[in-house]
This record gives structure tokens, sequence and C-alpha cells, in this order.
């Protein structure tokens, strides 16, 4: 396909209806004239917004359609942990299998960017770094995804993770990730080492998954302000769930705060209800980055996840308490260009020049489209319509 | 019609296929033969459950179907109180024909009870008793409504809302609200006297909204205790929200969890997000009755509400970190016997003889029907389909 594309009655935002002219997958301009060459999408009054960021996922391994998992796991992390890495032969869930299927639910969903923790660890290997390769291969032209090689189970405290860590870099991970460093890794110091010595040598971004909470949580956070300001990888580092943030010593939130505005080091939320989390309109007021993710898709964590980003939009938003219309729209923000700021997305947004990455969604005015999550009216990535009405183009293996 | 009704190939909370015969309104078995006098639906394996309860919502004062509210409204509770009274006016909202959208909408989404409060203030005065009286004659083959009779804008503090409370009580409102003792009407024994006092003249329940939090709420929550011990109301009276439940300290928690059950106190959650709340697990592991409702439904309180049931069994999950199924299958708890029985429904359930109010769920399994959230099979409604595949037999205004 050509990537030439017209779209008329599209309402960027929200604001008054014009047309869209994209151009080998680039906007090119609004209100302009017919072309010959283009094929022509009639938006019927639909509000047009940048494709949503999926910027916190875990594809391989999601249970979507397969038999239902009955979950009568225990309540530890370290219990979900567990049987994660022994259901994922029982049930022999395949990582490219399992990650297609989701990618393209996510796709039909509105997401056009997808950024991956997949699991590293001594029984599978690089399994699930090799499956999600092949996802990502075989639906580059449907939705970009990003490969962060992560250490679920732990890393220096299962030996051997290392070295996959680096073999995964290798394959062709994109981002260096992480976990807990006190909580699970046992050694802050020594797990902070290991994963910015990665990054380094590869030249990749940093994303670490952050549970701590608390005091425990804000001290791992300043480490990695430290060694992100010491590496000058401002703007490359990550903190997902950050739960510390939501701790009650308000003046030690705050200070956190100035220092990851400072570092440029930005914050990841699913904005889960049951626990404490970053405030996302303080830090989005201090500067920091703010993306957004739907964590596990009906997984052996937990049932809930289905890849919508405007459902998670609407999580964000009551988990924050926002409520006025601005508010929801800096709710729809922590899934669009706060997630494509943390994937470092090239020509994000709807500017001309941008690559037309796009969702088209029904709706009376931005928040309500947002708070109502109908079908997609018509998802286009690169200028090419990739999903209508809330279905792909692709069938799902 | 004759409310006899025969289902074949249905699944009761996702067991084993059978069939189940409805006469004059009630189940009257399950597995029998084919009656002749029976109007017939193929269940197609679908799951049974009973029918949803809505057991608090604010039915007189949605927009639904009204034109999108544009939300600037200020932070404190009083700022949303105050802005919707002004909106009531300059946005005409019709307290008749916004209940009749809500409770068809809910009616398509399964709910066979709704419990609502409606306001009563000196600035509409009874306009909104009236107005969802009128719904509930309406609806009364499709949907049972109670409604509650409250004091939203404060009762002390507004002189001559006690004596309109009263002729809500006349008119026809079948429960008696309350509203936060202490921070709104600034008078924790006098508002409780007026509460209780009408409860007592009129022999009904008691439903108070309390969203004092911390050790404020606890003082509010024990003299609500008290007066129902005092008064024989064991069994009668609801707190609605419970913030105060969620605080820090669990001592306090605890004794008050015991104080609730021994008084037969039910707890109402609408489990929010960024709200302290009622530990679920722990007040029905202590006995206590927990239902949960959708608070408001798109109003000029927030965008957020849609009125879907099992949306709120999921909130009830996520907020309360219900992973394993048979933690998902009491969040459901919570929308179903929960509100069942703080309503003090007759013959509600899926033993032979109750009621037939039912909802038949596409699903795999009853916790994979409730996370996933399809539009309902078919809502009956004493042994009377209301709704299939999502819609109402009825056309909203």
């Amino acid at each position: 396909m050509s990537g030439n594309l017209i779209m008329t009655n599209v309402r960027p935002m929200g604001a008054d209806a014009t047309s869209i002219t994209i151009t080998k997958g680039r906007i090119t301009g609004y209100g302009e004239a017919v072309r010959d060459d283009a094929d022509t999408l009639d938006g019927d009054g639909a509000i047009l917004i940048p494709g949503l960021v999926e910027a916190h996922t875990h594809l391989d391994k999601t249970l979507l359609g397969m038999p239902w998992y009955h979950n009568d796991v225990g309540p530890r992390l370290i219990d979900k942990i567990e049987n994660e890495r022994a259901q994922k032969r029982l049930l022999g869930i395949d990582p490219a299998r399992q990650s297609e299927r989701q990618a393209l639910l996510s796709s039909s969903l509105g997401s056009t960017h997808i950024r991956s923790h997949v699991d590293v660890d001594t029984d599978l290997g690089l399994a699930g770094i090799e499956g999600v390769l092949e996802t990502r291969e075989k639906l580059r032209d449907i939705v970009d995804i990003e490969i962060v090689a992560f250490p679920q189970s732990g890393m220096l405290v299962r030996p051997g993770t290392v070295a996959l860590m680096d073999q995964a870099m290798k394959l062709g991970a994109q981002v260096v990730g992480g976990l807990d460093p006190s909580a699970i890794d046992r050694d802050p110091k020594g797990h902070l080492d290991v994963v910015f010595e990665l990054a380094e040598r590869y030249g990749r971004p940093v994303d670490i998954h952050l549970h701590e909470t608390g005091e425990l949580g804000a001290f791992s956070m300043e480490l990695i302000v430290e060694r992100t300001k010491a590496l000058g990888m401002q703007g490359h580092v990550t903190v997902s769930h950050a739960f510390c943030l939501g701790m009650p010593d308000q003046d030690y939130v705050a200070a956190l705060i100035d220092a990851l505005a400072e570092a440029r080091v930005h914050i990841l939320t699913t904005a889960p209800a049951f626990k404490s989390v970053p405030p996302v309109k303080r830090l989005m007021d201090a500067g920091v980055v703010v993306g957004a993710g739907s964590d596990g898709v009906r997984d052996t964590w937990g049932p809930y996840g289905n890849a919508d980003m405007l459902e998670r939009a609407v999580f964000v938003g009551l988990r924050n308490n926002f409520r006025r219309d601005d508010e929801v729209a800096m709710a729809l923000e922590t899934c669009t260009h706060g997630g494509a700021r943390m994937m470092e997305c090239e020509g994000y947004g709807l500017e001309p020049g941008c690559s037309a990455d796009l969702v088209l969604l029904d709706g009376e005015t931005l928040a309500e489209a947002v708070v109502a999550r109908r079908p997609r009216k018509a998802v286009i990535k690169s200028g090419r319509i990739v999903a209508q009405d809330g279905k792909s183009i692709m069938t799902a293996p």
C-alpha cells in the first residue's frame, strides 16, 4: 500500500471538523484539496487522536484465546512469579502465538505502539524474546512493538540470568529491564550495576519495574536517579509502577518528583486501584513524562486486563480523581503522548510531518469518547487502515 | 404476559447445563420436562445468574441522553453539591425523563433491582421524588426501583429540608437517607435524631451516605450502630461509602467491623479507586452484608459511571486486589446477593420459589463472564424477557 490517505470530516482532539492528508505514511496537512492517488475515508465527524500507546504490558504471557485459567494462586508476589514459571510449561503458553493475539487485539483497540516487557529467566531462557521478536516482525506494518528484556524471576538471585539478559539484548531486545532491586534481587547496588552496565554497553534505554513501596522504593528510586545522571542517561530511563510515589510522606514525595524531573526520568503507571500510585497530575505539572499501560492482560497473575488503552485512561482518571474535562484529557495524554515520549517514538503526534499513526473515535467530545470506550471507528498505522469498527484487518492465530 | 418461561441449556453460576422452569414469574424447578403453556428460550450454554442489583445510584440527576456536560467544577465536595443545584435548573435536568433513561440502561445491562437516592432540598423540593416515582410506576414490570429520600444539600444546615424529607416519605419514598452528619450537617447527634425518627415513624430502613474519612467517619459510624441497636433496627440500616473503614488504624477497623456485624448494619461500596474503601473480603468474612452500586452515572459530579454492574464487580475486584476465581465470584456477590439483602428483596436468588429475576451471560466460566462484560444475552424480570443482546424491550425517552 501507498500510505497515501485522505480522511474527511474528522475532528482533531474534538475540535472543528476538517480533512487530513497523509502522504507516504506521514501527515502532510489539514483541510487540503482532494488528491487522485490517495485512498479516502469519510470520518463522519469522528474525533481524531494520535495512536494509543500501550507503554507497559507483557505480550509473551497473556492467556488470550486459551482455555480459561482457573486462578487459585497465593497472595504474595513470589507466589505469582513461581506459579507463572510453572504454568508456562503446564499450559503451553507459546510466546509467539500469544503475543500476536494480544498485539492484534491492542491494534484493533487503537494502539499503534506497544512496549512489552518479555520474561528472561533460567527456566525458559530466551524463548519469550524469540517469540515476541517473531511477532514484532510479522506485525511490523500493523503496530510498533518495543521489547524490554525483563528478569521477572530476579537476576542476581538466579545465577545465569545476567548472561541471558546480555543475549536478549544481542538478539534484538531494545530496552534493558529490571525488577525490585531490593525486594526481589536482595542487592540494590548489584542489581542496578548490571542493568545500567547493559544499557551502556548496548546504548539502550532502561525500564525498571519498581513495586517496592514507601521508603524502600524511594531509596531504589534515588539510586536510579543518581545513576541516570551519572551516566548521562537523562530522558532514557523509566520507572514502572513507582508505587512509592504514593507514600504518605508528602515532603519526601515532593523531593522525589523534583529529582525525577531534573534527571528526566519517566514514570509509567497502570493506575492500579488497590495500590498506592504515582500522582499523575503533580508529576505532569512538574514536567515528568507519565506513560500508561495495561500491565498483564488476562494471565496467571490476574483475570482483568483487556488491552484497551481508552479504558486505561478511564482507570488513570478514576485513580487520580480526575473529573473535569481537562483532567480526562490529561488521563488520555498518559495513554498517547506520555507513552510515546517514554518510548522515544520519532514523529509522534497530529502535527504535519508526524507519522500517520491515528485513531478515529466516535464521540460527542473528547472526554465523552474516552469515557464511552466504544469500538474504535478506525485505526491507522503509517497511513494505512489496520482496523475498522473494532476489527483488525488481520486474523489472530 | 403469563410469566411462564422455560430456558434450556443454561448453566447456573457456571455449573453444568440444565433447563429452568418459571411459572407465574417464579422459579419452579430445574431440569424439568417441557410445558405447553410457557414461552421457551434457548440459553445456548449461557451462564445463569440472579438479576444484578444496582444498590446505590442517583437516577434523578444523570445526564444520559443530554448534550455532553463540560465539567470544570472545583475540587471540594461542596463545590460539586452547589454546582449541581445550579445546573439542575440551567440544564433542565428532568428527573422523570432522566431516571427512565438510566433505569432502562440499567435493565438492559442486567439490573433487576435499583436503589436510588433521590435529592430532596429546598431549591427543587420534591421534584426529584415525584419524577422518580413516575418512572418507578412506569417501569414496574421491567425493574424494581426503591427510592431513598436523600438530603444531598444537607438537612439541618438548610432549614425546611426536614419537612420536605417527611413529605418525601409520605409521597412514597421507601428509605430514609442521610449524609455526613458531621462534615455536612455539622451536628451528628441532631442529624441522626431526624433520620432515625423518620425511619421509626414510617417504619422504613435507613441508608446514610458517609463520606467522612478516618476517625471522624468512624465516630459517625459508631453513632449509627448505637442507634440501630437501641431502636431494634438490626438488618435495616446501610452505611454507604464508609470510607472510614479504609483508614490506617487496623485495630479500630476491626472493632468497627465487629460492631457492624453485631448490629447487622450493611455496607455499600462503589469501590472508588481514589479513596480509602471498606475491605470487602474482611467484611463479608465477618458476616457483614456488602452491596455495590454505580453511584452517579454521567452527571455533574463526574463523567465515568455507566450503570454496568458487571463492570462494578470488576471495580470491586480491582479495588480489593481480588485475582482468584473465588474472589471474582465474591466481587459479583456484592452486585447480586449483597445488594439484594441490603434492599431486603423478597425471594431473591436462583432457588426454586425465588422470583424469576435473572440474567444470561455469555462466557466460558463465571469469572470470565464477569471480566469480559459482554452485552447481556438476556435479562428476565418476573419471568418475562425485558432485554436481549444488550437491548431493552422498551425505548428510552
